[in-house]
């Protein structure tokens, strides 16, 4: 089954997916086009992997990693399917990262790798943009490269973890205006799903709700002011943004 | 004034400081020693400086950075007044770390330094613990260094920050089994708090209950089982916490 969280006349619905439509949890069929989409999962603790496919590091001139490299993001950066992302104007380096996103389904800790899957709730699709300018080496995990606000579109489903067979065999691929842009696969993840879990839960408790960004392949392209970028996992869903500029936002005060 | 969040007959309640005592939300008085102390706000975004106090990057090693280190720490980290936090059975040296929690209380972006304090609702105490075999260099937060679970002690007291006449000039101490350990002074801060909020707000959105941990000066002493840590700030709050063996946690499943 494929859960969202919606806005629909003004309220939050939970809803799932029946034959192309929506059905909100109160029962009414809507299309999807008629809701504004928020993540599927209100984000609790979120964990990003850096480097975490062999490929991407070398296209980044980097050394992998001995050790997972995992950073926290603060809920300020996620936004729905359909939103709009804004280009910073002081950044010349502004990459998607197309990434499959873990949520955890129970409290979890010191979960050996066997059994890692029972703790996963589901899945759904993550771009994880980053301003490149900020990633200094990759120790860094600069706030200005990947905490902006609504910098990290998320969804548009969550799809059960029972419905996907094999997660470590998925193919990942990310559009720019219709141009395939970035093509890989989960397979080729130095640190699988179970094995993150394992190394997550070795030193602290996961919690249902808490999501894992688990890396992006190679395929890092430059995007600009009007760009549609479309994430796409294969099963999973197709994640839909459009990149604005910094410009149009209005401030607070 | 000041304000806690509280656990008393097992239902969470808001709680401020009448005359020694706790005065409930629903108007109860009941004594300190009554209560189980929770991080007096529910941690939403909370940000930590790295190396903030020359005193202490120089005690470390470490050259001071050319621009704020900033991480973000997870819920599952976060722990009140009177708790007891692990010591991890891998590691060979856990040092407490008194800092100065600043909660915003306002959502802010582009604020200058100027105008900072209007968005500060209050300050209370941090103990951000480090597990220090893990802070391999300075642009790594190592998440087993800093985001274990409960090794974020945080309180009692929430205090108004128009009680605080001057926070950037306040003396912080830490003691261990009642001695002295650490004493500095938040007026050694490299980045003080408007120009942490104005820095932070530059790129990203922080909103009402957000926690910037300001960092500590120098004073880093091993810990071990059974201490008593208390890290104190002027007109703030004493926070007390002991520390335990990892054998003594109860596993997860």
């Amino acid at each position: 089954m494929k859960h969202a969280r919606v806005v629909y006349n003004g309220s939050i619905h939970h809803a799932i997916e029946k034959k192309g439509n929506m059905q909100l949890n109160d029962g009414q069929i809507v299309k999807e086009n008629e809701v504004i989409w928020l993540p599927p999962v209100g984000p609790r603790t979120v964990f990003t992997l850096g480097l975490n496919y062999v490929d991407h590091a070398k296209e980044l001139d980097f050394n992998v990693p001995k050790e997972p490299l995992v950073f926290l993001k603060g809920p300020n950066t996620f936004t729905g399917h359909l939103s709009k992302t804004y280009r910073p104007s002081d950044v010349s380096f502004m990459h998607y990262e197309c990434e499959l996103a873990v949520v955890i389904g129970d409290t979890a800790r010191n979960v050996r790798k066997e059994e890692a899957y029972d703790y996963v709730a589901g899945y759904t699709v993550a771009n994880d943009y980053v301003m490149r300018d900020y990633l200094e080496n990759y120790y860094r995990p600069n706030l200005r490269a990947k905490n902006r606000d609504a910098c990290t579109p998320l969804g548009p489903w969550l799809v059960d973890a029972q419905d996907i067979s094999d997660p470590m065999n998925l193919t990942l691929r990310t559009y720019v205006n219709g141009a395939v842009t970035q093509e890989g696969t989960t397979a080729d993840m130095i640190l699988g799903v179970p094995e993150l879990i394992e190394y997550l839960t070795s030193f602290m408790t996961l919690s249902a709700g808490d999501i894992i960004l688990t890396g992006t392949p190679k395929g890092s392209v430059d995007t600009k002011v009007g760009d549609e970028v479309v994430t796409e996992i294969e099963g999973i869903g197709r994640l839909v943004n459009t990149i604005i500029g910094e410009d149009t936002l209005t401030k607070t005060k």
